[in-house]
């Protein structure tokens, strides 16, 4: 039976962990799966230049279509192999297939960890996981239908005072979409619910765990310039305590009567969620 | 000004990444908080190992009560600082809290990520992100009181169908809440609430993203013999898409007759959520 190694690599080869490195240059076969890589410029090489071994990409139809067959021939092989993900595996379905597939071939299937953006977001903006509501993606329109989920995720974790972190399509040629676009879409989806996107603080994230990260704030209807490549993120706190409260304003410097009127606007929702039916 | 790097080490040494061996190898001075030190054997030596570098130990005092001092004098020198932390960092409000009084005093922050037990516990399961509810935390009992909020979260993320993931308490000697004594307290509590604890399944999780790693899944009210050394937590799974199902059933190995039992509990309260007033 082989061993199958779920490698999460981390948002960047800089945070590809000690543990990874010995697990790759140790696996008989090497596979990876970036459908981000083209926002990572010389991520392949970099994992190369690192480890010494040079991975084979799948792309999204080896894994999705045709249910890694490549890898579970290697593993049927009785090979351990290790499959190269970006960021924490696991957080997307289609890995989660290809880990059902290998236990039921009777398999060992190993999920190793690494940095997560639904983490490091928080984290780089100190806001506490305890309040962390579900995560929401702004999706691109499709087939004439464009999701409105994330308000609604947005609308409730605000109502319960929870933190939401937005992440943002990647379109069907690859392409990441931007802060200012998702920020557009999410006015204008707010607006049509009756709120007022002037009065609601984003934090908008660029590059996170890159050497060029950048870190912004705005309210949601006016994004910020100058965030630079994506990838993007778009994080909106719920209720703040002290410590978060006097981050957002020391370490990221967000301007203060935005901060305040976000809290006004918080505090709203939250004495509207409270009366009873 | 100096130059404050706090780095995440992961959940065990082999967890460090490229990019935090090398801050730490050309920091000025070295840092680290490690409350749960104990747990960790050898936790010091193995990084003095990987990096040349042993860093000052500060206790809970050194943070909560100096402000970090030490810290703040090699910064106000000018000196380039790391500050280690398990985990990922600043998922503590002790942390953030330093990182703030750096950054007031003038000097530059960087918050360096690392693999968080909140991503973690749910990618090794294969629940996805996107039904992440509040964390919580069992506590211990103090100065005669102990906290229910664990309750509320956990009801409230169930009645909307989202995971939850349960910390446990460090108590003032330094030792960890086991999963027994959590599952314990939290089985008492539901039937409190008038709910059977034979209903719900938990996901025991031991020495997540350790070598000896040990995750089992049995009802609240059973936890199970053998999962050895803490650190633990609890995941209590919401509304289960297809893929995360077969991930229990096939990679975590769960019992099906609990996991039907479970999806009956969180279809009826979910049904009770729907009914309006």
């Amino acid at each position: 039976m082989g061993t199958l190694y779920v490698i999460g690599i981390g948002l960047q080869p800089g945070h590809l962990s000690i543990e990874s490195m010995n697990l790759i240059k140790s696996s008989d076969e090497a596979f990876a799966e970036f459908y981000t890589s083209k926002s990572i410029p010389n991520l392949i090489n970099e994992l190369e230049r690192l480890t010494g071994v040079r991975p084979t990409i799948l792309g999204r139809r080896d894994i999705e279509d045709e249910g890694g067959r490549i890898l579970m021939k290697a593993l049927d092989e009785g090979k351990s192999v290790v499959f190269l993900t970006i960021g924490d595996p696991l957080m997307a379905t289609t890995h989660g297939a290809v880990a059902v597939e290998a236990a039921r071939r009777g398999h060992t299937v190993k999920i190793i960890n690494s940095v997560s953006i639904v983490c490091a977001a928080f984290s780089q903006v100190g806001l506490s996981p305890y309040k962390m509501g579900p995560i929401a993606t702004i999706t691109y329109e499709r087939l004439g239908y464009r999701s409105k989920r994330h308000v609604d995720v947005l609308l409730d974790n605000l109502s319960r005072g929870l933190h939401t972190l937005l992440l943002l399509d990647i379109g069907d040629d690859g392409s990441f979409m931007d802060a200012r676009h998702a920020a557009g879409l999410a006015s204008n989806d707010m607006a049509e619910r009756g709120f007022n996107p002037g009065e609601l603080l984003v934090i908008y994230l660029a590059r996170i765990g890159w050497s060029n990260q950048t870190i912004m704030v705005s309210a949601m209807n006016e994004p910020p310039n100058g965030l630079g490549e994506p990838p993007h993120a778009l994080l909106v706190p719920g209720e703040l305590n002290a410590v978060e409260e006097e981050f957002l304003l020391n370490v990221v410097r967000t301007d203060p009567s935005l901060l305040k009127k976000h809290k006004e606007f918080i505090r709203k929702l939250l004495r509207k969620a409270e009366v009873p039916g």
